[in-house]
């Protein structure tokens, strides 16, 4: 480490520090410019991806006693604010450079290389004596910056009023955005030119059961953009702990986007206590949009695994007691006598069942059946406790208990029958948002796990947080959800949180957060539809900060044959489904639909019980966010390769099989749209074909609308040269 | 039962019904007036107590979606309401008669009769179809009224807005009030004219750790009124829970005050699903002071014990490690090198430690000798548990772990040392507000104590809630803790809570909470000192909805003698600190100075030593608010009778002892004032003289500002002839 300056300034602008990425490309520099605010500076080669952006914080002041006049309607007590984004000389800077590789428990890649240079700058505000560190973390890929607030006499305690980084756009890009919420994510993305965001904010809002949308041009992150000469950044966050989540808010005069934290119910946004660190504000570019795909900086930006013995973690591939319910087929609930529930007095044996109730005993063994014949290797079941008959939308704090199982389902039996079929059960702990009811159950919840067979869980946080005022994504609720994943992690358990605050690579450190929904994800197929383009968005927005719980697989598409009164349409084609599966790389992968509807499509089903769930490497060959997206992965279990396509609009792939290994010689088994496919009125229509091939092999593969494909690849044995070669 | 009525009117005022007390005394009219509101009016005899006041609710609307106009300011959506107080009808009518003599586990009296007439009226709205009943329990010494909502189908879950209940004075009454405040009752108490209120509001604001006042005529309950033509009114509320606290808020041209909740941080009063029941609102009157004192109107009305073993609840006098730093002559934190503590991180063996740090062993064991050599049940220790650095005012999270001792505090030899000498310990929880934290520890902290012999905890709230936004008294709090107690009582642990909602009589359900603070506490005798009058009031207010542990008991009155930089006074005399014994009845009562200074008067220590805690009997002997009370109680254990006395300004009892058993003859004990006694510059002048005496016996007696007396009486022996004779 070398000190590259000691300078003490005070008033006059610094001037600029530039740091390199490891191979040169990317360049940014940091000054303080005239005001004594820090500023950074993002390059890649020639182009500039960054203009010089505004860095540092508004504190909250001490606000002065309330004081009644003579009225009775006092004004709100004024709230000032003290300024941690000007003023600022620099005390030191430290440059270092950092390269290892690790060993991530499960994902994309069996060892991933954390290759950066660094710049740690200490700010010092004269007049308050108040120190602040930027630490810049310039990847080939990126760049990674975030604040550090050593101890000192100062500054102990603080709150944080407002933050003032922003990520200053060159131009009118063009951007895959949703609205920024403090509440969803779940939102259909929308394709737009910056300036135009706020004309198209009203449409993009679609209803959520719980949403607080803050601005006109607020967006979330990841964002996603691209620019007209071909750059894609994208903007997001790692290691979000202890601080609240960062949206985008734009100035589209600027098009500067400013950090937009989550408040808390007073307006504030954050409380620190020294030695303290925010999250990493992170700028990903290439011009190459695979390289986002490929991009390990999010990871990389987190603290290595705190979990000493993880052999307990395991990738897992499921279905469900859940479509049946989401299309409306069958109930969470187990009567419709109840006008509400009253947990500590309903004795539900006495009381006359719906007769639509997914999670009985039988049903539930009907999946096990199907997941043992299957090789798959587990069974989620939703709806299997008491408390579903009001289980949202009343502020109700005492709604689950998370170990009463209704009268019909039988604990100890599936218990039983599962583990005789070598099938393990996932927990299903809902929520509602009533997180200090989840909190106080949440041992016995997770002991009740342990007892009885549930190695994983899908959690949920539907609805508004209770007590109201708090949002999904405040600095006390990202606490909640960490809280439950380290809980979780002492019991050996794993943890797929739904309506959680979305992924900023946590997964490295707590590797037994397996998975998380923060996105607008299968069920909205059965709620009215997603557009086709949606999963080649996610992997560049949602998925930056870690997998995600879509639940892909729907091979009935036609929501009115499950439900005769759901008439909602799954924009999607059976082969973009099974492209999913390696598209979206996840450790956790659903078979979403019903095992009655696979059992139609028994020859593409196989490629679901085939595809692997962990890798050692992936190739990303081909990607544009909303057109196109294919990769090819290497299973880490059997060594096999396969690959993964979906596409937003009608394509033609042209890609190689060079990640192959060339001394072998392959079948690949090729699950793609029928030339006759269409996402709306002939999605079942597939081809399956098995061809030769080697690592000098090419393949054009077209794919329709919401469309894709997904390739299985064997070593071929002499049997196998009756089959086609592919050139 | 009886029906009375079953009225179908729709739009025209319904005639008023009139229920009764058994006693016949007390008369209370029910109606609805031309708009279909209901309105209650109480008499008194001839004389109205509250005239003809409004009831009802107001419940919040579905507000409309967020839309963002061109402008980023978006105004805050409309929050509608839906009027819940006019436009009934009467439904049905039904009166009934109670009454029934049950016995508490400890408490004033060891048989409480619980005699009333009831009427309760349930009303509808025909547009709504909404329905909600009034039940009004009419006892000789006063009202109590609840709302109740039945299961209906149009009113299964809701929203209240704001709670109408009026009470309509007759005239610009006496109050002993205390502004009204979402997060502290520790205010000293103003005695004024309802008119006068609103000028006397700023003044009667002084700080706390946490304070959030509402309106410049709010005031708190319990609230002690007294008209001018010589009726006492006192306006509460019983059984709280699962509401927000009632404030009220006073018309000052109209001199009707109304029922103002405790908000969410949503503006949001309470969450309701039906069946649903509100706390009682209660008027307790009589034109005798001493009969509001004597009412157990707010235990009656009060859900019987849900406990069913009580064995190990039991009544208790204690010392404790405190006030030495509550004086600042010791400190609860352990070093001073500490910035700010990090629980997980900080090795406080390795950090010097400041030298005035009270709970050592050492000094824990100094106190357990004292409470063994005086007969004391318990000792209390703060600042035993690491984290006192910084405990409060920083909106930190986990500011406690509740079970880890600092370095100088030996946990299990203490458990030893205080077995041995017969002695229990009480733990001490603070949370610092951080209430998600506490109920993450608190099995934890429990069973803590069950494992080294700690059968009682104090705890306290002290700062701002977290998360911000939420206050003390709103009815998320509210639910946190009875939670606290309702799992004390799994663990068979008793709870002092300080800080926490003032009581409501709950202690009759839950009678381990044996204590509360929610009031100014002997504390604030060492920040700057009370108002002489300030325990002549409590009893007629704080007292009314359960005991409080005011920690009496100081006998050195010049603060500086304990730390010379402390120069507060305590406004008050021994002999007033003996007499608060008796006067202020708690089975928790704390000898609170320290065992150096008892030490100094063991003559008059002696009567903490024998003053009982559970009582068969009590007779208020002279009582009014402000000025004095005389109660003479009768003890549980072993029969004998004491009388204590406070005095706010100079007074001279005249009371007669007719209490005693006629058949018997009695040496009284009386330590009172010395002549020259002056709480301000002679505090701890006090005499004590034996004098035999008799159930026709005659006392006149002088207590003088801020002072007081205390009698123990016992059956006399022929040895005590000598003694001189009272007339």
């Amino acid at each position: 480490m070398t000190t590259l300056a000691a300078l003490l300034l005070s008033g006059a602008a610094a001037p600029a520090q530039e740091l390199r990425s490891p191979d040169g490309n990317l360049r940014m520099r940091f000054s303080l410019d005239e005001a004594g605010t820090p500023r950074y500076e993002l390059l890649r080669g020639d182009k500039v991806v960054v203009k010089p952006s505004r860095m540092g914080f508004l504190l909250r002041g001490k606000s002065g006693a309330v004081q009644f006049g003579g009225d009775v309607t006092a004004a709100a007590p004024v709230r000032p604010t003290e300024s941690l984004c000007d003023e600022f000389e620099i005390l030191d800077s430290q440059t270092s450079a950092f390269d290892e590789t690790w060993q991530p428990v499960w994902g994309e890649e069996s060892s991933i290389r954390n290759h950066y240079n660094e710049l740690c700058v200490t700010l010092r505000q004269p007049q308050s004596d108040r120190r602040m560190a930027i630490r810049f973390r310039l990847f080939d890929d990126g760049l990674g910056f975030r604040y550090e607030f050593p101890v000192q006499p100062n500054l102990v305690y603080f709150v944080i009023a407002d933050e003032c980084t922003e990520f200053a756009m060159t131009g009118d890009h063009t951007a895959w955005w949703i609205p920024g919420d403090y509440d969803t994510q779940e939102y259909d993305y929308t394709c737009s030119c910056l300036s135009e965001i706020r004309g198209h904010m009203s449409g993009s809002i679609t209803d959520n059961l719980s949403q607080t949308s803050f601005s006109p041009t607020g967006v979330q992150t990841s964002l996603q953009l691209k620019t007209d000469d071909g750059l894609y950044i994208n903007l997001h966050e790692a290691a979000l702990v202890d601080f609240p989540a960062m949206h985008l808010e734009l100035d589209d005069r600027t098009m500067v986007f400013k950090a937009h934290l989550t408040p808390d119910p007073n307006g504030d946004m954050a409380y620190m206590q020294t030695p303290a660190t925010t999250p990493w504000r992170t700028v990903i570019v290439s011009d190459d949009a695979r390289d986002i795909l490929a991009s390990r900086l999010t990871l990389n930006l987190n603290e290595p695994c705190k979990i000493e013995d993880t052999s307990w973690i395991r990738p897992c591939k499921y279905v469900g007691v859940w479509w049946e319910m989401i299309t409306g087929r069958s109930s969470w609930s187990y009567t419709d006598e109840l006008q509400s529930v009253h947990l500590d007095t309903d004795d539900l044996t006495k009381i006359k069942p719906n007769g639509r109730h997914g999670a009985t005993t039988a049903n539930v063994k009907r999946y096990i059946d199907f997941a043992a014949a299957h090789g798959l290797d587990a069974v989620l079941v939703e709806g299997w406790n008491i408390g579903w008959e009001d289980w949202f939308g009343n502020m109700k704090e005492y709604v689950f208990d998370f170990v009463t199982p209704y009268p019909d389902f039988d604990v100890e039996e599936i218990q039983r029958y599962a583990a005789e079929k070598g099938v393990k059960m996932i927990m299903h702990h809902e929520t509602s948002g009533s997180v200090r009811n989840y909190e106080r159950h949440l041992d016995a919840a997770y002991r009740f796990m342990n007892e009885h067979g549930y190695p994983a869980v899908k959690s949920g946080y539907v609805g508004d947080i209770i007590p109201k005022g708090c949002n999904h994504y405040n600095q006390w609720m990202v606490n909640h959800y960490l809280y439950a994943v380290k809980k979780a992690a002492d019991y050996r358990i794993m943890v797929n949180a739904h309506e959680a605050v979305r992924p900023t690579g946590l997964c490295r450190t707590w590797p037994n957060l397996i998975g998380n929904e923060s996105a607008r994800g299968t069920e909205y197929q059965a709620f009215g539809g997603s557009k086709p383009s949606h999963v080649t968005v996610l992997p560049f927005t949602r998925l930056i900060g870690g997998p995600m719980d879509y639940t892909p697989g729907i091979f009935e598409m036609d929501i009115s044959k499950i439900n005769p009164e759901n008439h909602s349409h799954a924009n999607c084609t059976i082969a973009n489904q099974l492209g999913i599966y390696v598209v979206m790389a996840s450790p956790l992968q659903m078979a979403a639909d019903l095992p009655e509807n696979y059992e139609r499509f028994p020859d593409a089903f196989r490629f679901i019980e085939e595809v692997a769930l962990d890798w050692t490497e992936s190739r990303y060959l081909e990607a544009e966010p909303g057109a196109y997206i294919t990769v090819a992965r290497k299973a880490k279990d059997s060594g096999r390769w396969f690959v993964g396509n979906v596409a937003g609009k009608e394509h033609l792939s042209d890609i190689r099989f060079d990640f192959l290994d060339p001394s072998k010689s392959y079948v690949a088994t090729i699950y793609a749209d029928a030339e006759d496919a269409d996402y709306r009125n002939n999605p079942q229509a597939y081809t399956i074909r098995e061809v030769r091939c080697t690592s000098k092999s090419r393949l054009r593969q077209r794919a329709v609308e919401g469309g894709g494909y997904a390739i299985s690849f064997r070593e071929a044995t002499p049997e196998d040269n009756k089959l086609p070669r592919l050139k």
